[in-house]
């Protein structure tokens, strides 16, 4: 496939996202849980496809927006994790009177609003805080939840589903094995829950969704459904907390080099805070970085031609494989980044080989958020991806 | 003017951008200084017609993607300040042969590669590293540049204009007198280019660029053009380095609120960092902000009004007046972001009076990013204003 890539690019290898949705939907179905993987990882009807010939059905998104992009790719059962804008009354029945819609509410006056403003049936889940501490009901205050289903009871088209929660609290383990200690502490949590509603509501269902639970746990007693999203790209955050290996890792940001710095030991790449977002992880170094660094597969190694060494004019590669290439050492990495600069800091023999004109790939941090900045992907294979618009409403 | 905004919505004033124009473009009058604003900020061809009116004739943008978007919209004068990227020449070509393009060019391996590759003709500026240290040649290395000129020279195309500058180590600045130290040790250096250049180059340039000093500093001596950006919309950075006041920043991003923790004294808003960008500052309290927060000026005061505090199900309000409001205090602050969350945290007397449901601003850190983000803007009138799209090539 020739591919000339000329800027900051966002590449996704098809065959790896696949594996990734294959090894969780079998983790699914190994577990008897419902998979309703997130959508807002990818946003990207294209990528959706990839989710439904392994079988999905129902999806996870986190705006209305979202919800309606997929409902017009032919999507029929979406549920919105994120507590429910009011603002959005309009949309949503319009919406919940085309498609199956779940909501999620967590708290009694937007409960109390959708009583009275909903026109078209809605599957409900209260929203629960099994320790993120972002949004959700205290699963300690009972009083608080039976209010909430108190009013619930009042509206013709709302239909309580269950609990809802989504234990970010995951993101902050130093080890896997601390990822174990988080989800069995939600799972406490869950179950109890459980216990107590299912008499008065046998049908309930516990809905759970982060990446690194879905990827590291094995155990989900109580669970009926889990919504991962990050695992169909993966990213270096996810893989520094073992939620994945750099081979599951699907995706990289491809920037061409314009400036070497060698007396600092650095190069600068076209791909900044537009291109990767400023989410940023604290290396092992102690240091703030906002992405990894690879060589691209398909060159030679960037800058180990002759035309570098000789001095002479350097010729841009007429073809660009897109076959991902090999990480570089710890010592490497997006060490800072404005708006349309990456300033990649490293060790000197790395850096050394590098050159204006070369093409870098760039691990991001949290692959979502590089996901959302770019405009349409391309696959390793050269197809471009199309995916939400941002100006489209 | 009624517009219900529902959901998370880049708000631009337009008076105050004029006026932020008429500043600066008076200012540069009175220092005799070409202005050639920096269009990455706001990245749309509507905002630059309020630069037209203004006298406004040669502008700055940071990739070449945005130099074919603002030529396409009628400018025939741009510089793209940021390392010539290599891997686009065929489109450099492109537009050089269309309109009067400068290019920025810091390395001899660009220059040699651009004296064989370019096809018409472009002005060419050499970026002098002033001290931010990010790219650039070391204006105490004459060596260094005196080999790119000399390869230069080689190139019928390659018209030099001079030395171009961003002097961003003035946003490390604690003061408005750390400003103002910044900005002179820039001239000193940029002086001492001049002198040493100008006998063989009688027409060269200087060009500097960056809002804090444009906006603070009143000594230009051997400077001819200036290129700030950031200045139309301001934002908080701006603020808190002095470079503005709160009256002038022309941005806001509107969110609905859609939780209330009093426990915790937060709200949290849709509007995350898809929307507002994961660009922090550290406030006074030594916590990380990622935005100021402001009640609406339409709104009688969010939750001020009776139904909340009777319990009743709030009603939206059909109308909102986009007339920005005021901020709130100190201790009232965006705390942290997730891809679609804001959570804001506060005093209790002010978080009590929010309600899921209300509207709030948020004063974006830095704006360019936030703008990035956006897919269009409103302004406060109501007017939607297109801008450049990420997946247009």
């Amino acid at each position: 496939m020739d591919v000339n890539v000329t800027k900051p690019t966002f590449v996704v290898d098809r065959a790896i996202c696949r594996r990734n949705i294959a090894r969780m939907a079998a983790k699914a179905r190994a577990h008897n849980l419902k998979f309703r993987p997130h959508f807002k990882t990818h946003q990207s009807a294209v990528v959706g496809e990839w989710f439904r010939e392994a079988g999905v059905t129902a999806i996870t998104v986190s705006s209305l927006s979202m919800a309606r992009y997929f409902a017009s790719a032919g999507w029929n059962d979406i549920t919105i994790a994120f507590p429910v804008n009011l603002r959005e009354i309009g949309d949503i029945n319009r919406l919940a009177s085309e498609i199956s819609l779940n909501l999620l509410v967590e708290n009694e006056i937007s409960m109390n609003f959708l009583v009275k403003k909903l026109s078209a049936p809605v599957g409900i889940y209260i929203e629960a805080d099994t320790g993120y501490h972002r949004t959700g009901v205290d699963p300690l205050k009972p009083r608080v939840i039976d209010q909430m289903l108190e009013v619930l009871r009042k509206g013709d088209n709302l239909v309580f589903r269950g609990f809802l929660s989504h234990s970010g609290q995951t993101y902050s383990a130093r080890s896997v094995d601390d990822i174990h200690v988080r989800h069995a502490d939600v799972l406490l949590k869950t179950r109890s829950l459980k216990n107590h509603y299912r008499e008065e509501w046998p049908g309930l269902e516990i809905s759970l969704g982060d990446t690194p639970a879905c990827s590291v746990c094995n155990n989900w007693d109580s669970v009926d459904e889990i919504r991962p999203g990050n695992f169909v790209f993966y990213d270096l955050m996810q893989l520094s907390l073992g939620a994945c290996s750099i081979d599951d890792i699907a995706v990289r940001v491809m920037c061409p080099v314009v400036s070497k710095q060698i007396m600092r030991n650095e190069v600068v790449v076209y791909g900044g805070a537009v291109h990767l977002s400023k989410e940023f992880m604290i290396g092992d170094n102690g240091k703030r970085s906002y992405g990894g660094v690879c060589l691209p597969g398909g060159s030679a190694g960037a800058g180990g031609s002759d035309h570098h060494f000789s001095g002479a004019v350097m010729g841009l590669k007429d073809r660009n494989d897109l076959i991902f290439g090999k990480i570089l050492s710890d010592g490497t990495w997006v060490a800072g980044l404005s708006q349309e600069h990456g300033i990649i800091r490293g060790t000197f023999d790395e850096i050394r080989m590098i050159y204006p004109g070369d093409l870098l790939e760039i691990i991001p941090v949290h692959s979502c958020l590089a996901a959302d900045l770019a405009g349409y992907y391309l696959t390793t294979e050269g197809d471009r991806i199309e995916k939400i618009r941002k100006s489209s409403d």
